[in-house]
């Protein structure tokens, strides 16, 4: 395949996956995606990004119990985002593991003060997706720790593994094999109806 | 090449152009740019971005006219975002271009109440600069309208080409051919010092 469709292919095949296997990636792939992420287009050039990577089955499952226990002590409102409030019903429930116990978990953070925060971890976060497609891994985009951005507890949590007190967590990503009977993920591209085009000529 | 390495190398090579060639960008090139960036992923299949795709050289000037003189009547404040004091400052002086008056100017505007906008327009233009660095074609992040976004005549003049009430622009992208001898964008990658990995094993 010639290289513009090998890239639109592995764009447009690019879906989410969210039941991953026991499967370790292998340091080389995880580097490679880590990269790809690394090398994403930054305000001014800015690079202030920090990428946590968490292998740590441990801490792993701290952060994925103290999220539960916060979204559990919330209520949804009318106006709240939808897969929030879902995250807050199905903490309500118990058992909710937002990240899945996939074999990695990133998460991008940034500078709290600095105005494209988001958008740069975003195309750290796109980057890394795409990365991980072409590698027949799978990933998740996960905003949970996003919107927990400003609780104590978990502000601590982070602390502790490396998060500075001047970043705050603008998104995060779940990687891994898919647990799929070949260990690949979905590929069928999600048909878009939405993501309008309106041509100015 | 691998699958793998190519996706790498293009995601790697993409460097920003700020300096355009006439030459067209072919309709079928174009296209492919547009899928890339619809295929992006969005906070819970959302797909509320909508790309205003302006190739009118008549709107490119007004838009690049306006914004000069939006931009001129403001003044920098010590936390002025860098960029955008540049962008001020450059107005002041006259003769400002933000796009530089390349062949095809996206704008990428979402839904103004939700809250992942930034972030999905950021994807989707990830994808596009990625797709275009694959096709040959130059690209940059624009961030200029996204700092006007509440200017009423800047509001005025997106309202007239397709912008609804409810949304607001969140980015921009320049694509064309880059004004080099072989027409080709520069592909050096520039070195990431910062963009720090912290790794939680």
């Amino acid at each position: 395949m010639e290289k513009k469709e090998t890239v639109f292919e592995t764009i447009k095949t690019r879906r989410s996956t969210r039941n991953y296997s026991d499967r370790e990636v292998s340091k080389e792939d995880l580097d490679m995606v880590l990269e790809a992420g690394r090398f994403a287009p930054s305000g001014g050039n800015n690079q202030t990004t920090h990428l946590l990577v968490i292998t740590s089955q441990e801490i792993k499952e701290k952060i994925a119990k103290l999220a539960e226990k916060l979204f559990s002590g919330m209520e949804v409102m009318p106006d709240t985002y939808k897969s929030m409030a879902s995250a807050i019903l199905s903490s309500k429930k118990g058992g909710y593991n937002f990240h899945r116990n996939a074999p990695v978990l990133i998460l991008t953070a940034n500078k709290k003060t600095y105005s494209n925060n988001i958008a740069d971890c975003s195309c750290v976060l796109e980057n890394m997706m795409i990365m991980a497609n072409a590698l027949d891994l799978g990933s998740c985009w996960v905003n949970q720790i996003k919107w927990l951005n400003e609780e104590p507890e978990m502000l601590e949590l982070l602390y502790g593994i490396g998060l500075r007190e001047d970043e705050r967590v603008y998104g995060g990503l779940t990687l891994g094999y898919a647990d799929t009977p070949d260990g690949l993920p979905s590929r069928n591209p999600l048909e878009r109806k939405g993501n309008e085009v309106t041509f100015v000529i």
